[in-house]
Formats: structure tokens, C-alpha cells, sequence
């Protein structure tokens, strides 16, 4: 790596560029770059792909199946430097980022233009449904923007869409125009505990069913409310719980939340409890976003391994019955959380990672939920991505000849095959050796 | 052709297979086949690879650019007798339909659900936004099923926003699966009127920014008023006019409509006229979608060309005011109806298709409407596609690495160019041959 730094020009860059001692066991990253802008990624790019280096873009770190593992070494691009909100389009509603920047970032910057980014993706979609266009270094190097900053397009193929997702395999993206929302006239939050796990997502199921415009439905089981409470030292009901957001105007608000809470009722649940100061909203949604850290203190020592399954709604009801009872089979510590609101629910399987026996147990656990999943019509990943870990899963979801369009599309944009190797587009033929996600990185 | 049946087994199909007996010298189509599965249509493709004969796909023949244009003869597969409705999952808001069904059909059979597409874009998103899953006949006569019945997926590439759009350049949409939504509570509509374009222009835009729920917002000119109160007997004013719809509860949607109409006051616009009743929205509504037969009847003989551009909502104002001083300078009668909730309008230029030279002002209109709307970081096309009338104005929109990343992807899933061949997707180098699209049809 030293002697290609010295030779293709990457030393010119202001990129910091750090080329490590030695190969760690668990990473083969042989140099770790921090490019600021699109030009130097591109540089970093071209040099890389004149010598068939692999690159392996690291963004907030976020990735939970193995996506930044660089599994055949090269450079790892480090995007936190790339965190500059470029410019906010207040009158259409839009704004440009760099790719390094996190939601809290962004949400700072637009604190005071009535503008947010649509984080609830029952009401706003999920960020692939805000992404209007991309810049994307390809894997020669050269930049390209994909679609324009407009809520309609119809002018080729959907390359936006085929980026957003596609973990770092074909191009490197470096910045993202984003929808903006504006603030909600209002916005209340309330929880509602339930007897039974069934009548909570019975009524988050209901309540999709219905129509009413919610902005998120959230749920918990009981074993995560204790973990939450001993964790952010709230006092959550050890119950099924349904956390639901409402934006709107005062009295859309109320109207959507009276629905919901007579659906709540009906079956069983509480009375609603409700959160509608601002202060008092952030405190439960930080308690919320705190789940898996909370789970991880269940348990001393213990790893988190997630599960990440989202099925039809008619099918939402069972499908989380039955992950239940199967975590149990599988004498497992897993509590549940769920953006039920999707669909989309996740076992947290807290495990030992020094004890290869119950390892091999939650992989046989992982392997039943998302079976019991796709089996329903549904996914092994509604949110987390693929990376690694999961492609052992796609075959059986998607099919050889989707995966075979995969890996044409990849092999056609990426011919050395230096983006992210060995993840998503990679031969089909291949997947069987794709070894579960600890044997790459624990 | 004929032997090729022979030989091929495709005479065993059911599928109806006419032969043609001349090539037309505006269609050079040899055969044109009306299968009713997509096992037919795998057959057909298998059989059509094995020949590298071209298959060109016809759906409800709406394509306004020669999407259906058989440049390089072959066989079109007219799916009109695909039209059936799969199944409908009213737990699950979603259906799947055969890829021949229309959107009538779909609500005719959805009547008694309580359940209906989502048609009005600004709300429900676009029919791109609201399809979940497809089945496609690849190339190669492979059938795959992409993404699932699910409302979020990251699980792979997302062939089904890469296949919707493909305008039939990548394989044969046998199946759709798409999103349901509930019939709203109550829904109304009103008409307004405005003293000049731009007031109506700054309505809308306004209206749009302030975050008010409506369903749809939809400009006309007074030209266009005109033409339908002659074509449809209505007595619209002859003004610039907004057609309002608002969805939602009772109370949601007085709201909305006082929110807009207070706006539309400020703006100099007349009084809200109001369509409550079912009927007279299918009225009003059915009145607009005959815009395009109205404005040609304004000059028997006429022949529409049609411009789609899409824009930021923050230059929509100026450029729908420079679009009719363009078509004015240029000479033409151009009627303009505007999807303007989207952003998104339409001048339909009505033309003597016998005069060459009125013709060739007409194109010079076209690229500069279109220029217009890319220099302000807008679209050729909002809705209609490519087809080959557009193709010549991909270049200057995406750019090169863009189109050479969409050709490597075509070649990837369709090696031998069999697919609906040169249009999208196409090598584009060639895109500079790609002529006017009354060249192709007229």
C-alpha cells in the first residue's frame, strides 16, 4: 500500500490517508482513507481501480451483518469527514448532504427552518422513499449524478433506486439529496400497554388497516420494557407495549389519536398514556431508540444478534407469536422490538459470543425467523441490508435468476470487481461458502 | 416468422399469434402475439432469444415517445389479454394484477372492497412509488418475482424499481403487485380561477410548500378551459384555473380546503366553486382527463405533441410562464394542463401533422421547453418516458457515465438486444441517431 500510495499520486491528496501496520484478524483493511469531498473519492477511486484495490465504504457505522467487512483487504473510504449539509431548499422542500451526514446532524442544521427530515417511515416513507438523487463516484472513477432533484422523473432506468441499497457494491455514494417535511403543526406521542402480545399487534395491525395517519407505531414486549427501564431508568409497565406518534394539525392530531385509542380499547389495551411535550417526546423516543443497548445489559457480557424480518401486515400478528415461541425453543434471551407501523419487527437474540453451542443455537434461531418469514411472503431484511451475513438468506427470497440480474448488473458496473467485494452482486454460485456473519467479524 | 412458429413450438401455444403479412413503413412488427400467462410469455421470449428476434411489449398503448415502435421488426406482445386481477389482500392493502389490467379495471373490481388505487399522485405517490413486487419474463425466457409483498425490503438490489420504467428494455412486467389504499372518509373537489398564470402558479406552489393535505392540485390555461368547455359541454370560466381534491376525514378535509382556499384568496383567486357530490367530481375529473382530446379538437385535422417536463416546485412559476412565451415566440396553438401538486406540466402543442416546416417549429419548442426545465435542475419527462422521441435528451441530463452505467446494465440482463431494442438502455453513442419521434410514428 506504501508504495502505491507513493506511486499514483493518492500522497497529493489532502485525504488523510492511514495505511495500517498490519492485518487484523478480524478486518483485512490494509489503509483507511478520509476523503472530504467527491473529487478526492474519485481520485481515491480511479487509483484504486488502476490497481484492482478493493474499497469498502464505511459511513456512520451503522451496519449490523458484516457490510464494511473488507474481506479481500483494500482501501476503507471513512465518511465522517464528509459531513457538510451543502446546501437546504427551503421552497422545494429538499435539501443536499454529504454522506457522512447522520440524522442528527441534519436535523440540527435545520433546526430553525421549520424543516425536518422524515425519520417516521409509516407516515414519511423509509429514507430509500426521501432520496431524490445521488452523487455517486463509479468504479472507474468517474462522477456521476443519478436522477435530478424533483418529486417525478421518467427519464431511464431508476439508477437512484439501484444505488440506495446497494451497500457500497457499485459506486461509492457521496452525496444524497434528501425530502425535507415541514415541522407538524403538532405532534403527540402516547404509549399503550397490552394483556398479551397478540392484542397489541392485533391493534397495530388494525390501525394500519384503518387508515389512520399515524406517524409511527412502535412495539416492545415485556422483556424489553424491563430492559429499557433498568437501562434509561424509566418506569415502562412490564406489558406489550405500543409506543404511536401522531403529526398533523391540533385537530387531525386528535382525531387520528381518538381512532386509535377506541382500536386500543377494544382490544384490551390501556388507556393511553400520553407524552405531548416535545421534551417528554424526545425522553420516550431516546428510551425507545435505546432498545439494543438496553437488551445488551440484560446480560453481562452478552452480543447482540438481530433479527430483521418484516411480512405482510395480515401475517404480523403470527409471525411475531411464533418468533416468540421459537426464540424460546431455542432457549434464547430475546427480546422484541418492532416498527410494527412496517411490518418490520426485530428479535434481539443476546448471546455469548464465547460459547460456540448457543452461537450455533441463535443461528439456527436466526435461520427458523427468517424462514417463517419468507415462507409468509416476506423478507429476511426489512431495514439492515444484506451485507455478509445475510446472503446466504437470498437465494431462497429472490430466486437464482434475480440473483443471476444481480450479479450481471454488478459485474456490468463494476467489472474488477474492486467495490466492496464478496457482499450483494457477487456470483450466486458463491453463497454457499458465505459463512455466518461471527466467522467474519464478531 | 412463419417457419419460426413451425419450428419453435410456439404453434402449440394457445396464446393467439398474428402473423402479419407486409411490414408496415411505420411499424416493422412481423408478429404480434396476445398471450394470457406468463408462462406464455416465457415461452414466447425462450423461443424469440433462440432467434434473437426482438420483442416489443404493448400495454394500454398510453406511450406518447414510440415506446412501442418495433424499430427492429420482431414480435409485439400485446397484453391486452392479460387483464386479469390476480388476488386482492384487503388485511394486507395491496393486490396483484396481470400487466394488461387498467386502472378502471382495477376500480371497477375493487368496488366493493372499500379499497382503491391510488391515483392522485401528490398524495398516494406515483404508480412507481406504489408498486411492491413484480413478475418478470427476463430475456432469456427465465421468470423471476421481484422484491416482496412487503412495505419495506433491503434485501438486495431493487430490480423492481430498476424493472418499473424499463419501458420493456429489460424483460417482459407480466405481474404487478400493487398498494392499496382505503377509500377515504370523505373527499371533495373545487375549482378556482385566477386572474393570471401566475397567481394560480404561486397558489399551487404555495399550497404545496404550506404542507396542506391535498390529493391532487391540476392547472389549466384559459386555452385549454376553452377547449374543454367546447369538447366536454362544461362552463368552465375561461381563466387560469386549479382543480382542487382533498381526502381524508370530515374534519381533515374542511380543513385542507379552507387552509388552500385562504391562500388562493390572498392570491387574487375567486371563490372556491365546490364539487361534493361523487357525481360531480367524476364529472369535473372526467373532463380534465379529457384534455388532450379536447385540445386537438380545438384544430380538426390537428395532431398533439406533447411535452412533459417536471421541475423544482421552486421554479415552476417562471417556467410555466416561460413555457408559454416560448410556445408563443415559436408560432403555436399550446394548450397547458399541469400536474402541478408534482410540479409537473404538459403544453400540448397542437400541430398540422402535413406541415414539415410548422412541424419542425414544433420540435424546436420541444427542446427548448426541455432545456429549460434541465437548466433549472429539472426533467424531460415527468411521466411519460423515453420511448425513442426522448432519447436524444438523455445526454444532457444525466450525462454520459449515467447513460454508459444504463446500457452496461441492458447488455448485462439482455445480451443479445432482443428486448424492445433501441430505445433505453441502448449504446449512447448511438443516441445522436435517435430521431424526432414523428419520424418513427406519426
Amino acid at each position: 500500500m506504501g508504495g502505491m500510495k507513493a506511486s499514483t499520486g493518492l500522497s497529493r491528496l489532502s485525504t488523510a490517508l492511514i495505511v495500517l501496520d498490519r492485518d487484523s484478524p478480524r478486518s483485512h483493511k490494509q489503509a483507511v482513507a478520509f476523503p472530504a469531498s467527491t473529487e478526492e473519492v474519485s481520485r481515491i477511486v480511479r487509483a484504486a481501480a488502476a490497481h484492482r484495490t478493493p474499497i469498502v465504504p464505511f459511513g456512520a457505522g451503522t451496519s449490523l451483518e458484516g457490510h464494511v467487512a473488507a474481506l479481500r483487504g483494500g482501501i476503507c473510504l471513512d465518511m465522517s469527514r464528509m459531513n457538510k449539509v451543502l446546501e437546504v431548499n427551503p421552497e422545494d422542500m429538499d435539501c443536499w448532504v454529504q454522506a457522512g451526514v447522520t440524522r442528527k446532524q441534519l436535523d440540527e442544521h435545520l433546526r430553525d427552518t421549520g424543516l425536518a427530515s422524515g425519520t417516521a417511515a409509516v407516515r414519511y416513507g423509509t429514507m430509500k422513499d426521501n432520496v431524490r438523487s445521488l452523487t455517486v463516484v463509479l468504479p472507474d472513477g468517474s462522477v456521476t449524478r443519478t436522477g435530478r432533484r424533483v418529486r417525478k422523473s421518467s427519464a431511464g432506468y431508476d439508477l437512484t433506486a439501484l444505488f440506495v441499497g446497494s451497500e457500497g457494491t457499485l459506486g461509492v455514494i457521496t452525496e444524497v439529496s434528501l425530502r425535507l417535511f415541514g415541522v407538524p403543526e403538532a405532534a403527540a406521542a402516547a404509549v399503550c400497554t397490552f394483556p398479551d402480545m397478540k392484542s397489541a399487534v392485533d391493534t397495530a395491525t388494525l390501525v394500519m388497516q384503518s387508515g389512520i395517519p399515524v406517524a409511527r407505531i412502535e412495539l416492545m414486549d415485556e422483556l424489553q420494557a424491563d430492559a429499557i427501564n433498568k437501562y434509561s431508568h424509566t418506569q415502562l409497565a412490564l406489558a406489550p407495549t405500543l409506543f404511536f406518534e401522531f403529526h398533523g394539525s391540533p385537530a387531525a392530531v386528535k382525531e387520528a389519536a381518538e381512532a386509535a385509542g377506541a382500536i386500543a380499547a377494544d382490544l384490551g389495551g390501556a388507556d393511553f398514556q400520553w407524552a405531548d411535550k416535545e421534551e417528554e417526546r424526545r425522553k420516550l423516543w431516546s428510551a425507545r431508540h435505546s432498545a439494543y443497548y438496553a437488551a445488551r445489559a440484560l446480560r453481562p457480557g452478552g452480543n447482540g444478534l438481530i433479527t430483521d424480518v418484516c411480512v405482510p401486515l395480515s401475517r404480523l400478528t403470527e409471525c411475531v407469536l411464533e418468533a416468540q415461541r421459537l426464540c424460546k425453543a431455542h432457549g434464547l434471551l430475546a427480546p422484541l422490538v418492532g416498527h410494527v407501523g412496517d411490518s418490520n419487527f426485530h428479535m434481539l437474540l443476546i448471546i455469548d459470543p464465547t460459547n460456540a453451542e448457543e452461537l450455533a443455537r441463535a443461528h439456527r434461531a436466526v435461520d427458523d425467523l427468517v424462514h417463517l418469514a419468507q415462507d409468509v411472503g416476506g423478507t429476511c431484511t426489512g431495514e439492515h441490508g444484506i451485507g455478509h451475513g445475510k446472503l446466504c438468506h437470498l437465494e431462497r427470497e429472490h430466486g437464482l435468476p434475480a440473483l443471476q440480474a444481480m450479479h450481471g448488473i454488478k459485474q456490468a458496473l463494476d467489472p474488477f470487481n474492486i467495490m466492496n467485494p464478496g457482499k450483494l452482486g457477487s456470483d450466486p454460485a458463491g453463497f454457499a461458502a458465505a459463512a455466518h456473519i461471527d466467522d467474519v467479524v464478531a
